[in-house]
C-alpha cells in the first residue's frame, strides 16, 4: 500500500432489471471517466430478469469530488432505472456488537478485527448484561451495560439507539444478543442488522435449536447468519455452514460444536457485509465471491 | 475367505434400561459358547439412561443350532430385559425397490449392488409409473408396473402387498416413490420401509424443496434418508448430508445437485441397514460406525 | 428452448495482460454488434497482473457469419493482446471415454450424459480391456477393444488416436485408464483430456493410494480431476474433493468411498469444461462458476 | 455433578494381538472389582490382527486404592499380553503451550479453556519470541520468553525442559510454534507433544504451504495435528480438516482461511488427547469418538 492510500477502492453495488448494453453503459460511464475497473462481478437472475452488479474501482483514479461523481451516476443511473449504494474503502465502517452472555462470537469478531481480518472500527460494545465486560476490556473497546429495567424493552432501546447514532454506527451486529429487536429499530437500521441463529434456517426456527435437533435425531446441526427482519428468523440468509454429528454427541456437546459454526459464519457474513459483496434483493442476498 | 463361509458373522443388536454388568454379562453369555467377539459397539443415553450395542460374533463358531442360540439369548435376554434383533450375514436380505419416474436413485443403488458394496438381492422394482422398465431391463431385475387406476389407491397398495409377500421382502426401499403409502402398510413394515426425502430435514419438508430453497435464499441444499412412519417426513432419521450452493444456482440446477446428495445418502443409508448397524430408539436411530 | 434454437450461446473464454479499459472496449465491441451479454464473469490475478474473462452472448444476436465474427474479433484482440478462444451451445462437443475395467466412473457419466446434465454426444468408449462392453451396450454406445499386444503401446496408442479423429472427437474422458499415454499423444489433445486421479493431489501421487492412505493413518481422502500433461499427476487441477473418514475403515472400504469422491469429482470437472467455464493458465485453472 | 466428584471417571486405554474372550475377560475383570462401565469402545484392526480399547469406568466405584488397581490390572495384563495406560479424569493435566509470534492458535486453546471445553490446567505458555506476552497476560497465565540466542538451540531447548519439567507438564502444544525440536526431547515427551501442521499432509510437507498450494492451483486447502516425531511432517495424524477454496483466492487469502482450519483442527486433538481417546499404534492413531 503506498503513502497516499492508492490501493483504496470504490464499490459500486448495483441492481435493475435486465436489458441490453447494462455492461458496455455502465464500463463506458466509468472508462469516460478514467476509471480502472479492479473487478467486475455479475449475476443475471433469469427468473426474475433481473440483474446485479459489483463494481471495484481504483479510488486513486478519481478526478472529481466524491458527490459529483455520485451525482452524475445518479443521472445516468435514473435514465436506466438502476438502484445502486456506492462504498470507498478509505471510509472505515463503525460497527457496534451487541451480546448477551455468551462470548465465543464476541471473542471471534475482535479477534479477527485485530488480526486485520475484519477491516471495520469497533468503537463500542453494548450488552443487556454486565458478564463480558472484561472481554471488551481485554480488546479495550468502550462496553455499555443497558440491562431491560423491569420488563421496560422500549426504554432500553431508546438507550441502544441513542448509543448507536452517537457513535455514527453503519453496521450492528447480534454477535448472540438474545432480544428481539423491535420493528422501528429495525426499519431504521434496514439491512445493517446481522444476526446469528444458532440452527440451520429454517430447520429449527425458535428456541433451544441444540435440544431439539438432538431429540429429532438429525445427522447434521448448523447455523445461519441473516439480516434482520421483522420476521424472526426469516431475514435473508447472508451464510449457513453445518457439521456432520452422531446419537453419541448429547446437547451439551452439540452446543460446543454448534458454537464453532456460529463463530465462523457469523464472522464470513460480517467480512461479506464490510468488503460490500452483498445485494440484498427481497428475501435473498445475492453474496459475490471475495475474490478481491 | 475359507471356502466354508467361515467368514459369515451373526450381528445382535441390543438395547435396555443402563444397568451394573451389562457388557461382562453379555460377553460372558457369548463367551461361554466360545465364540469370537469380532466387534462390540456400545452406546449409552445418559440422558435416558439407555443402553444399546452391537455385538459381531463369527458364525462358524456356532456350536448349536441358530433356534437354540436364539432361544437361549431370549432366556437370558428376558432376566435382564432386554430388546434384541439377530442378523446372520449368510441369510442374504431381499430388497424390494418402489419408484416413479425419476431414475437417479435407482440407478446408484443398482449400481452399488452390482459392484458388491451392498450385500443384498433385489428381486423386485415396483413402480406406479412404466417410464423406469428399461433401467431394471439393465440389470435384469424383474420390474412391475403398478399404476392407481381411478385414484383407488388402496386397491394399488394391495397389489404391492402381495408381491412383496411373495417375494419375501425383508426391505422396501423408496428410492423416489411418490405415492404416501397407508398407515396399514407402514404398521406390517415397521422399521424395514427406507424412504429418501429431497430436502435436509426438518427444513421443508413436503413438496417443492428446491423451489422454496431457492425462494429462501439458502447456502446449503441437502437430503435425509429416514424410515417410513405415519407421519410423513417425520421418521427417524438414519443419514444426512448438504451441499454448498449460491445465488447462482436456479432451481433446476438445485435439483442436479440435490440428486447427487439423494443419492449418495439414501445408498448410505441402505447399506447401513444391511449390514445391521441401526437400531431405532423413538424418534432417534443409532447408526453404529461401519468398521467392520 | 424456442423452436429456432435462441437459447443458444456463444462464449468466449479470453485472457491477457490486465490493462486499462478492458471490460468497457470488449463489451462495446460486443454492444456495437448488437449482442446481449448474457453473462461476464472475470478474475484479475494481481500477483502476476493477468486479466481473465468469460463471456457469454446470445447466439440468435449474430447477425453475421461466425467466421467473421471470430476474424474482427481476431483483428480486435491482437491490437490489446488477446489470447481467447469461442464456443458455440449449438456445436455439441464430442466426448471419447476411456477406460479400463473399473466401472464407476464410466456409469456415472453415461448416466448424467443420459440425464441431460452433461451436454455432449458420447460417439464411442475406447479401453484396452474388454471388460465393461456390457456397459457400453446398455446405453448403445460403440464400444472398441483395443488392447496392448506384445507390449507395444505405441501401435495401441496410434489405434486410438485414429479412432478418435474418425470420430471428430473434442474432449477426451481417461474415466479410470490405467495407462500413461505418450507425449506426443498429450500434446495433440493439449487442455482437451481430463484425468481423473484417485487421491487428494498433491498427496499420494502414483499407485495405490488408498493403502498408502491407510497406512499413514489420514483422516480424510479425497480424488482428483485435472487436465493431462506430460508430468503425470502434474497437470492443471480442474476440480477436488474429499470425504472424512477414520481408524477402522479398511483400504478396502476406503476404495468404496474414494469411487464415490471419484465420480463426482470427475463429472464435475467434464460438466465445466463442457461449459466452456475453464482457462488454464500455466500450471494453474480458473474455473469460472456454474452461473448460467 | 455430585459433592463428592462421584462424576469422575477411570479410562483405561489398551492395545494387545487380539484373541478371544478379550471382552469378556477384561469386562470381567471390572465387574468382579465392581465397577460400573461407563462406555467401552473397541477396534480390531483386521490387516494386522490387533485389538484396541478404550473403556470407561465410574471412579467412585473403586473400592481400593489406584495403586493396586494398577498392579492387578497389570499383572492381568501381562498374562494376556496387554499395553496399556490409565487415566483418571480428576487429576487434571497440565498443558504447556509454545508458541512464536502467531496468535490464532493460541487464542483458540485459551478460550476454550476458559469456556471449559478442554478440561485440563494451562500453567505456563513457552515462546522465541516475546510478541504475544500481551495474549497471555490477557488469560492470566505465566508467559516465558526463551529466545534463541546466537544460534545456540541446545541452551534454550535446555531451557525449555527445565520449565515444563518444574511445571509437571503432561502435555506440550506446539501452537504454531516455530522450531525444530530436538530427537531427545521428542524422545523425552513421546505421544505427549501436538503440532498442528498449515497443510493437508502428506501434500505440501515443509514450509510455504499456502503459497505452493495457491502456485499448484489446488482446489482445497486443509491444516494437520500429528503428533511430533523426529521425522519432521511424519508424526502419527490425529486430525485433519480442509476447506473449499479457488482461483480467485490469494496465498493471504488462504493463509486467512487455513488460519481458520488451523485453529479447529489443533483444538480438536488437543481436546482427543485430553480425553484420552487416542491411542498410538505405529504411524496411526486410533481416535475413538467422543461419546462420553
Amino acid at each position: 500500500m503506498s503513502e497516499n492510500g492508492s490501493n483504496h477502492t470504490v464499490t459500486f453495488l448495483i441492481q435493475c432489471p435486465d436489458q441490453k448494453g447494462l455492461v458496455a453503459s455502465i464500463s463506458n460511464f466509468f472508462y469516460e471517466r478514467e476509471f480502472n475497473i479492479l473487478s467486475c462481478q455479475q449475476y443475471t437472475d433469469l427468473l426474475t430478469g433481473h440483474y446485479y452488479m459489483r463494481l471495484q474501482l481504483v479510488l486513486s483514479d478519481l478526478t472529481t469530488t466524491r458527490r459529483q461523481l455520485e451525482e452524475e451516476f445518479g443521472e445516468f443511473g435514473n435514465r436506466i432505472n438502476l438502484r445502486w449504494s456506492v462504498h470507498y474503502s478509505d471510509k472505515t465502517q463503525r460497527v457496534a456488537l451487541m451480546v448477551s452472555k455468551t462470548s465465543h462470537c464476541l471473542y471471534d469478531i475482535l479477534l479477527r478485527w485485530k488480526e486485520d481480518e475484519l477491516d471495520c472500527e469497533v468503537p463500542v460494545i453494548i450488552s443487556n448484561h454486565p458478564d463480558l465486560e472484561s472481554v471488551a476490556d481485554q480488546f479495550r473497546v468502550p462496553f455499555h451495560c443497558l440491562p431491560i429495567k423491569n420488563g421496560d424493552k422500549s426504554t432500553q432501546e431508546q438507550a441502544v439507539r441513542e448509543l448507536l447514532n452517537k457513535n455514527h454506527i453503519d453496521l450492528v451486529v447480534l454477535a448472540r444478543y438474545m432480544q428481539v429487536l423491535s420493528s422501528g429499530f429495525i426499519e431504521e437500521y434496514k439491512g445493517r442488522v446481522i444476526n446469528i441463529h444458532h440452527a440451520f434456517l429454517p430447520a429449527f426456527q425458535g428456541g433451544s435449536p441444540y435440544e431439539r435437533a438432538y431429540e429429532r435425531g438429525v445427522k447434521m446441526i448448523g447455523a445461519t447468519a441473516h439480516y434482520a427482519t421483522e420476521d424472526l428468523d426469516e431475514g435473508p440468509i447472508i451464510e449457513q455452514d453445518v457439521e456432520r454429528v452422531n446419537h453419541e454427541l448429547e446437547p451439551k456437546r452439540l452446543k460446543q460444536i454448534g458454537r464453532d459454526i456460529e463463530r465462523v459464519v457469523l464472522s464470513r457474513a460480517v467480512k461479506a457485509h464490510l468488503e460490500s459483496r452483498i445485494i440484498i434483493s427481497g428475501k435473498r442476498t445475492i453474496v459475490f465471491s471475495q475474490g478481491i
